[in-house]
C-alpha cells in the first residue's frame, strides 16, 4: 500500500502540515505540496463541443501521481470554512479526468482509501463539518472509502503541538497506517 | 441599494447565471463574471514578517466593487458539491482585506446582505446543504446578512428552465429585491 | 397514489400544519395527528434473546397506516433545531418494524416518497439543514425517495402566512403532488 | 466542577455508556439514566394563555438535577441518525424551563460546558455530524459553552471496545476532565 499525500496549505509553516507528519512519522510516503504546482481553475467544455482543450499547468502530472498510489491524504487547511480555493482548483479538475480516455477515473479511484486531516482556527470540530460531509460526497462520487479524518485546531504557526486531541487522533492513525505497510 | 452579482460559473452557458438572470429580471444591477478575471490563490502572510506582499492580478479591482455595493449575490455553480475553485480563490484572499489599511473590512462588509444562487446536478437540495452553510459561516465572520438562497436542481446548459420549483423561488426573490430599489 | 400526513407538531395552532395544508389544498389525503396518538420510546432489544416486546400503543395503528400509503408527508416543527421527540419516537420504533415478520419493511418502504415540510423559528433555512440532511440519511437506510421538502419560518401561531416564499413553494408542491392523483 | 451524565440509550447494554465510563474512569461524577424516568413530549404551550400546564413526570426532578452541576454530558446513541426521542422529549421541555419563574435558565445555562458523546453504527463519523451541528445550535440558544464531543462506532453490544480511536479520545477527555476537578 503506497500512501500520497496532498498539501493544500497556502503558507510555508502549516499547521495541518505538521499534523499530518504526525500521521506519517516513520511510514513511507510520496507528497505533492500544491504551492508548488500551477493548476488552473477549470474551464468546464463538458458540454462544449470539441470537449476539454488541454491546459498548460501542473494538473496532468500530479493527477499521474495520485493515480498511482493506494491512499491518498488530503492535508488542508480549512479556511474560510471550506477547501482552500488551489486545492478545489486540483478537485474541480477531476470533471476532466472523468473524461479522460487514456484511463478508467472512477475504476482506478474507486481501489483507494482517501484521509483527511484539516486545521482551522475558529470552532474547526463544529464549523469544518460541512467540509467533511463535502469530502464524503467528492469521494463517493468517485467511489473512493473514506478511511477517516482528524480535525485540530490552530491558528498561529505551530499552535497545533498545543492540540492534544488531534495529536493523540494523529497518533492512532500512525498506528492503523503504518501496519498497512508500504509497497 | 445598489446590487452586484459575483458570477462563479465555470463555463459559457451557465445554469446559475440563467436562475441569477430570472431574480434579477428589470432589476438594475452590476455584474462581474469570475471568469473574466485572473484571481490567484493566496499565500498566506498573515504570520510572516512584512506581511502580505502585493498580487498582480484582478482581485484590488473586483474587491472594490464589492465594497461599493449593498447587496451581493454570488451565482455559482455547486462543482464537487463546493464552491468552485475560481470563487474561492476570491473569499480566500479576504484574508488580505482583513488586514489591509486603507478600509475597514468587516465595517463596511457588515452593513451588506448576501444571496447565494447555487445550481447543482447531483441532488443539489441535500447535497448542496454544506455549501450552504459554509456560507453562514463565511458571512457571519464578516458579519454580513444572509439574506437567503436559492437552489437549483440542472446538468446540461438550459436545463435550469425545468426546475419549476427554482424558477418560483426566484420570482419570489425578484419581488423582493424589486421593492429594495436601487441608489 | 395515495397521501398520508404525519403531523408532529406540539401545539393546536401549528404553523407546520397551515403550510402542509397549503400544499395539499385541493388534494384528498388521509393524515395522522401524532399527538392524538400515544407513542413511547423505544426499548432496544435487537441484540435481546427474545427480541422486542408488545408495546401497548398506538405504534402498530400508525405504522400499518403509513404501509398502506404511497406518498408520506413528514409535517413538523423544527423543535430544538431537530425533530419533535413525539415524532422522534415513531421513527426509532422502525428498528422493531424492520424485525416484523409480518411484512418486510424495507422492501415495502423504498416504493413510496417522503416528503418533509418543518417549520422553524430561528433562521430556520440554514439551521434546519441538520434535520434534512437526517431525514435523507433516514429514508436512504429504508431506501424510499426523498421527494423534497420545504422550510418555512415563522414562530407565532399563524405567522407562516408571511413567509411568501414557503407559500410560493407549497403552491408548487401542490402543483406537482395534485398531478400524480389519488388511487 | 461537578459533573453530570445523562444516559439517552435505548438498551441495557450500551456501547454509548461504555465510552462514557471511560471518559470518566476515576471522576466523580453524577449521573441520571433516561430510561428510569418518565418524560414525556412538550406540549406547546407557549402561545396559550395560560401558558404551560404542569405535568406529572420526572422532568422537573431531571432539570432541577441539571441546575446543580457545572458540566453536562450527553451520552447517547445516534439513532436513526439523531438524538433518541426520549432524550429528545427531554430537551424539547426545555421550552417550558426558559418560561419557569423560579429560576432564570438562561443564565443558569450559560455557565455549564456541555460534551456529547455519541455512538453509532452506520459511519457514524460522517452521518452523526448533523447530529453535532444541532447540538452545538441547542447550546448556542442556551449560552452554554461546548466543550467537545467524541463519536464511536459500534453496533453490537461490547463492539466499542474494538474502536480504538473513540477510546483513544476518551482517555484524552478522561485527563482533562480529571483536571477540572470536583467541588
Amino acid at each position: 500500500m503506497s500512501i500520497l499525500v496532498l498539501y493544500g496549505s497556502q503558507r510555508e509553516e502549516s499547521n495541518a502540515k505538521k499534523l499530518t507528519q504526525a500521521v506519517l512519522e516513520g511510514i513511507p510516503h510520496h507528497a505533492i505540496d500544491l504551492r508548488d504546482c500551477t493548476i488552473l481553475p477549470i474551464n468546464d467544455h463538458r458540454h462544449t463541443p470539441g470537449g476539454f482543450l488541454p491546459v498548460d499547468d501542473d494538473y496532468d502530472t500530479v493527477i499521474q501521481e495520485v493515480l498511482r498510489h493506494d491512499i491518498l491524504i488530503f492535508s488542508l487547511p480549512i479556511y474560510w470554512y471550506g477547501i482552500p480555493g488551489r486545492m478545489k482548483n486540483f478537485v474541480d479538475r477531476w470533471s476532466v479526468s472523468l473524461r479522460d480516455s487514456r484511463f478508467d477515473f472512477k475504476e482506478i479511484m474507486r481501489r483507494k482509501t482517501a484521509y483527511v486531516i484539516a486545521v482551522g482556527g475558529d470552532n474547526p470540530r463544529v464549523k469544518g463539518l460541512p467540509l467533511i460531509q463535502q469530502f464524503q460526497y467528492i469521494f463517493d462520487f468517485v467511489g473512493m472509502t473514506f478511511g477517516g479524518y482528524i480535525i485540530g485546531q490552530a491558528n498561529r504557526p505551530g499552535e497545533i503541538e498545543k492540540d492534544l486531541r488531534a495529536l493523540a487522533e494523529a497518533e492512532q492513525l500512525n498506528r492503523i497506517l503504518g501496519q498497512t505497510g508500504e509497497a
